[in-house]
């Protein structure tokens, strides 16, 4: 058994903060690929496991799924990369070849989910571990806060080369599940009216998918009056503050005041987007939706056991209720071209990245989020 | 204000039997149509509002919305219907003309919304009255529980002289309903897998349709082994009943049972739906749908107030929930439509038609309904 040994952020129990540590990593069997990570994303998803919310989290283990970085080195049967080769990991893989991969209908690969659910590798075991032998679990099949990974062939997206590292790490989530919520799970046409709720990073990409798909009225919807300002440069053309409706007017209301025409009496959104996790804003989310033809897409990720509920008139009425999960993309074949749209200036990554730090200080980007104060904080090695 | 006199059977209060009465009727105004009913359908949703179970339900009014009959005269500027031609009402009118109409995306045209369900006609007046003088109500913009009756020209469907009245009124409601679902709303595809909950006359209708699609497995699920015969004879190929699981076993996981295969680990059928209107039902029906791309489609009626739920897992991994009214059909458009279908033997109806008759037994039709020995009475003139 060979290994190397790298430097990682790891997680040793819920609700404590991340140790940088040495630790071992075997390096790649038959399939797998040994990714020197270059920078990674800390996300939301990364704090639900830290923090202990997410009853399937497993410790020891190594978090980070917003990475990206260089091949080094490839397993027995490895066809489509090679070292040297430049790769976004992806938390859904696309194995081509799967019952749900070949039905052409979802980006929902189920080849290694099993495994990747328990923190593992496809052959049911481990890459990491303690230098005293202990292992240590993987996370979402990336394991980014390490400056190595080992990752399924399957589950990396090749990427060009001239593209930077610190920016484009954030296609590996963000940036693609709130575009691709907007073009591939709803299907926006150019026209379209659209409101977001939730003004953090998702929701801003929710807004730049929504304004490169030509939508003309962009909602936005938040309870802090500073996301406004950030919102406006993606495309938002109006905002809602529930803090500060009119007296007795909902959040639905309002949204329907904005949309209502003289030729149309009912108004109401023809898309609506939750980027909040929150099951009563999903609800409303849904309901300003226009009748006969709204469709309404969930992303943000509820607390374990809330459930969303609603008349089923609004959906006899003609809404529809979706969800996306990494913005319906298939990550090896829609990332690289994500990341074509990022270097050719047809959407904006930078502006999110508030700030760098290195491994060492990964600590420091949990606390900006808790305070509000970054949009994505991101690490680099 | 010209008059004729014509027989109906009135509903004169909540909770009470209908009354089969001479009634007056003004004769078209412009833009309106005299139809001499020639049979009629007597629905679940008629019983509905007769219960007093509607809380829009007005009284004294003539209920009735699935007929066929013969033109008789048309009002001023009527243009695409004469004396003489055979028609289907609709209580979903079809203008061509209304912003939803004009969307392309939804059959729920507003033109007449607003008056229609208040149970007047477009003018805000009605044109039934008992023969002192009290106005008597529209119903759903039909009124087809009496011998004459005058409505919209956009709310009539032009049909073929051959059809027999009392097969083709059904196509006012459950058979396009229950088809349109399918076809229009679901777009189920050849090869496709599914389960109708709920065997009544909407979910034979929905299985003729999932026939019709090609469907390779339909499952129907209801807790009365009668109904099982007849719903194979639509093209049912499996049978639920919730009653009889296996111990400990839920519908969706005998759904699921059924549906997995050697290369679907996840199973689930591919579209559901739910003609029961039970909100736990509607849930099943969500839940039982394939991971990734399932679609489940909500077609009963649910009590006032009651509230369908789920957790957001459910649609963040692909399911789709929505609903459809009319089966999303374009009444004016499709309905003709459904009659060539019928003619052709494409679809089956007359054996749905299990009982008909005269005007002065309509409140037998109703005790057959309550008793469950029908699939559908008519009333014949
Ligand atoms: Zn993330
Ligand atoms: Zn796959
Ligand atoms: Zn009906
Ligand atoms: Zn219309």
């Amino acid at each position: 058994m060979k290994t190397m040994r790298t430097r990682a952020a790891v997680a040793l129990e819920a609700g404590k903060p991340l140790t940088v540590m040495d630790v071992n990593l075997e390096l790649p069997k038959a399939g797998e690929v040994l990714v020197e990570i270059k920078a990674t994303g800390v996300c939301h998803t990364d704090e639900y496991t830290r923090s202990g919310a997410d009853s399937e989290g497993v410790f020891p283990s190594i978090l980070g799924h917003e990475g990206a970085g260089i091949v080094l080195q490839v397993g027995e049967g490895v066809t489509t990369l090679k070292p040297g080769d430049h790769v976004i990991p992806l938390y859904t893989p696309e194995c081509r070849e799967c019952y749900a991969c070949t039905s052409g209908k979802t980006n929902l690969c189920t080849a290694i989910r099993g495994t990747q659910g328990k923190g593992l590798m496809p052959d049911g075991t481990s890459r990491f571990s303690m230098l005293d032998g202990t292992p240590i679990f993987h996370y979402m099949g990336c394991s980014t806060f390490a400056n190595h990974t080992v990752m399924p062939e399957i589950a990396l997206a090749k990427v060009r080369e001239d593209a930077p590292f610190e920016s484009i790490c954030y296609i590996g989530c963000g940036v693609t599940t709130g575009i691709g919520a907007v073009i591939n799970t709803a299907g926006v046409e150019i026209g379209s009216t659209a409101a977001v709720f939730g003004l953090g990073g998702i929701g801003l990409n929710v807004i730049q998918g929504l304004r490169m798909a030509g939508a003309d009225i962009i909602i936005g919807v938040d309870l802090n009056e500073n996301k406004r300002e950030m919102a406006e440069k993606f495309g938002m053309t109006h905002f809602v503050n529930p803090k500060d409706l009119k007296a007795g007017q909902t959040v639905v209301e309002a949204i329907i005041e904005i949309t209502k025409t003289e030729k149309d009496e009912f108004g109401g959104v023809d898309y609506s987007f939750d980027a909040t996790g929150n099951v009563q804003v999903m609800r409303d989310a849904l309901e300003c939706s226009h009748r006969g033809w709204g469709v309404s897409v969930i992303i943000g990720v509820a607390p374990a056991g809330a459930e969303i509920s609603t008349r089923p008139f609004q959906l006899v009425t003609g809404r529809v209720w979706k969800g996306t999960a990494f913005g319906g993309a298939k990550g090896r074949t829609d990332v690289p071209k994500f990341v074509d749209w990022y270097m050719d200036k047809k959407i904006e990554i930078d502006s999110m990245i508030t700030h760098t730090m290195p491994l060492d200080d990964i600590n420091d980007a949990f606390d900006l989020m808790h305070k509000g104060e970054s949009i994505r904080a991101v690490v680099t090695f």
